[in-house]
């Protein structure tokens, strides 16, 4: 075992790249995160973290309503791009199909398998470059085309990982194992 | 476009197969859980999902500390077999070779080639039916061998993703483009 340190680092395996929408001057505006990940059931929720200045993050702020979209390999230029330029400067409410479900100001992206509306439940600012919005998910649109069995399915869905320190989008590969079933043999 | 409601499910893809550990009565437990994120930088920090009641949750809360492992497909079993059972009837601490870093009660495990160790910042309790960690990540260590150029290596690490809802674990696949790079030809 040879380790070597790295600091304070957020390295999480895999993280997604997660679009996330929000209604800014009366359009929809997105930027990409990775720093996302599911914290809670029985309400969902999710959490984000994003630097305030951030665009998108004004209409957070504003509308307390935010939508979380899984984009899928094909979107992977579109999905660069809204991470790579602000909302500030550049209009980028034409760059998706946008629809809306239950919430008013969370646009969700139609190209996207998976498509979460949610409400902001927390809002904290504990130092660091983020803030950190946890939020409840109060809707999920899934495509039925992404279903097998009532589940979404990795291999229709083909989500994007993200790859932190090397700063690269991946593609999932093969199922390993099924989860609850594959430990029984360690503890046999 | 045709899309099914699936109602406040926390579907975030890819989520990862984390192996939160901490020390209980003397012994480090472990658990796996999908509910995690990074959400800050500058200091690093991650949010966990996970329900009170679980035995390593008792740890997080006595010593306000606990470790983030990041495993590779070779250990989908062991990574099962943490989730499967309780730390309150089983003794997990010789499951996997364990180290420490800097803090004295964040136990690391060897053989994943990722490792957090995390302060506690945040426990928040806000309905539902997980608890809300945000740690704060103090030190990274990460396999020398799982390392390319600096960074860590998709491919060396092989980490796991867990696939919610169809409950099962799925490998990386293979980089699908450069991140604030694949973008420039959508604005182009």
């Amino acid at each position: 075992m040879d380790k070597q340190k790295m600091g304070s680092v957020p390295f999480v395996f895999p993280m997604p790249a997660a679009v996330v929408g929000a209604d800014v001057d009366g359009k929809p505006t997105f930027m990409t995160i990775a720093y996302c990940g599911a914290v809670n059931n029985g309400p969902a929720m999710i959490a984000i973290g994003s630097n305030p200045g951030h665009h998108t993050m004004r209409g957070i702020v504003e509308h307390r309503e935010f939508s979380v979209n899984i984009p899928s390999e094909r979107s992977v230029e579109k999905t660069d791009f809204v991470g790579m330029v602000s909302g500030a400067t550049h209009d980028k409410s034409a760059v998706f199909e946008v629809f809306y479900g239950g919430l008013h100001h969370a646009p969700l992206i139609a190209e996207c398998p998976v498509n979460l509306e949610c409400t902001v439940r927390e809002h904290l600012k504990i130092g660091g470059k983020d803030d950190i919005v946890i939020g409840e998910i109060t809707e999920c649109h899934v495509d039925t085309s992404a279903l097998t069995d009532g589940a979404p399915d990795m291999e229709k869905m083909r989500p994007l990982l993200y790859a932190t320190g090397a700063r690269a989008y991946w593609g999932v590969g093969r199922k390993v194992a099924d989860a609850w079933s594959a430990g029984a043999s360690y503890r046999d």
